[in-house]
């Protein structure tokens, strides 16, 4: 197979776009979809290139991809590293992670959990809830803390087409509107919250791992240790069967949504975030009475 | 396995109610879920005991399931088959709807395209349209001319959960707001159009299977000669693989849509049928100026 624009020879194939490249035009390809991903859709541009962008690394090769193709096209970028410290995971994603950033010039910064009281293992120990589910909320006020901390315009993680569409397809299955009504690639900062963006909507997983395996990136591979399997992985899945039966649905099925499907869920939210109020302990804003979610936390750790 | 009701030896296993039953409990199972198919869901009860209902008959298990079960409980129903002269299918099908009205006692009407020179073939050979879209259209003409004229509440259809799933899934991932909005089990008649009801929704394919096989419902099994395959089918197939993965999220699904997706469309959609006017040939309701599109297939044959 040749490549569709320049002819050489093809190294990745996409039916989805009906179309095979050799590895420049591909990464080619790739610039132009996480362009089209920034420009939007519908909602507005993700970000300018005017403004800075704090880019939380997992050490996985999608945000380490979208870290460089964002520093290739350009913008102004910095890396967050949270170092959860969970044995046999952690030191590694760390290392990958300060590796590629020291080998592309990028700047990085690192929130380190077992300094804050809030290492992972002391966590799944210590409370009697789903570990995953605390570990996500942690991150998410921290990824939240440190951009509005740095003066970033916006926080941009390295969730895909797949990982979208799977959230979509969930949330949809079960017709949750809370959470229809704020998924997308851009969710607008308001009081409290930094802009979350998600530059790589319109690409595959496939297609993140062939610009990793391409452009030379070396990345963490090993699954977190205490998942329980990958997130959405049976609807990931379904969603790739349909993609083998009729290329290009999943793409269709996301932006259908972004077009038509999200704005019909809107009116029922008009004001739910009055009720927050500023932590007493970290300034984070929080529907609670005192101190946020993260920080009683902490408490209930330092106390046991 | 046995009975969860009677204990006695279990002839059905059905994951998605964690039940297994006889053929006798699971008759009953089926009788309560046509029961509260019928109650409706928020949307308001499909028919009363009282109101006459017209039952579309394919030849079919879903349909003859379905009738059989109505009459069972007491309901008002008279059969409708229409013929659509279709060489090595219409004939046997009608054949089979004959035979199991005459068993159980029942009222049957037949509409024969051919005497309305609308015969299914003829349609292929002369139109260049698809023709399972324009029989389609046909058939639900004269479903609704059949209801309004024999005075009828509602026309009945024997569409089950897999049939109504799919449809959902096609709608929701093109995110289609038109259809979504009338998507359920009760469309509510309006000024030319009857009410159109389902009361099959609750129930799988594999359980109306189950049900004609144990009543004994001889039936029509070959498919269509003119259809591509069953409708949906790769849908269908990744809802059966959900199902599978997490038993009882199909039926989650639709329900959910019911009490919370509908109505999020619904805004959207508040007088499009304003422009509907009497065909001047029919006098079914039609946006075009003179004659509604099955009046003017019957013409363009007519012609040729």
């Amino acid at each position: 197979m040749n490549c569709k624009i320049c002819k050489a020879q093809a190294v990745v194939s996409l039916r989805s776009h009906n179309a095979a490249f050799c590895a420049d035009c591909f990464r080619d390809f790739f610039s132009r979809q996480v362009q089209r991903g920034i420009r939007g859709h519908g909602a507005g541009e993700l970000f300018s290139p005017q403004e800075k962008v704090l880019v939380a690394l997992s050490g996985g090769k999608d945000s380490l991809a979208l870290m460089l193709e964002l520093k290739l096209l350009g913008y102004s970028v910095c890396g967050l590293f949270i170092d959860l410290a969970i044995p046999n995971s952690s030191r590694e994603a760390r290392a990958w992670v300060e590796k590629f950033c020291q080998k592309h010039g990028l700047e990085l910064r690192v929130i380190d959990l077992a300094e804050e009281g809030l290492a992972i293992p002391l966590v799944k120990k210590r409370l009697k809830r789903p570990v995953c589910s605390v570990c996500g909320k942690i991150k998410r006020h921290y990824f939240n803390r440190a951009a509005l901390d740095g003066g970033f315009a916006a926080l941009a993680t390295g969730h895909n087409l797949d990982d979208e569409t799977a959230r979509l397809l969930s949330n949809t299955l079960r017709w949750d509107k809370a959470y229809l009504l704020v998924q997308g690639p851009l969710l607008a900062a308001k009081k409290g919250f930094v802009r979350k963006v998600k530059p790589l909507w319109r690409l595959t997983e496939f297609e993140t791992a062939n610009y990793a395996f391409i452009t030379g990136i070396e990345h963490h591979c090993a699954p977190c240790p205490y998942s329980q399997g990958a997130s959405f992985s049976i609807l990931k899945g379904l969603l790739q069967e349909l993609e083998r039966a009729m290329p290009g649905r999943k793409l269709d099925f996301y932006q259908a949504f972004l077009e038509r499907g999200r704005k019909a869920f809107a009116p029922l939210d008009a004001c739910d975030d009055e009720q927050l109020r500023p932590c007493a302990e970290c300034g984070s804003p929080t529907s609670a009475d005192q101190l946020c979610g993260v920080c009683r936390i902490r408490l209930a750790l330092a106390k046991k």
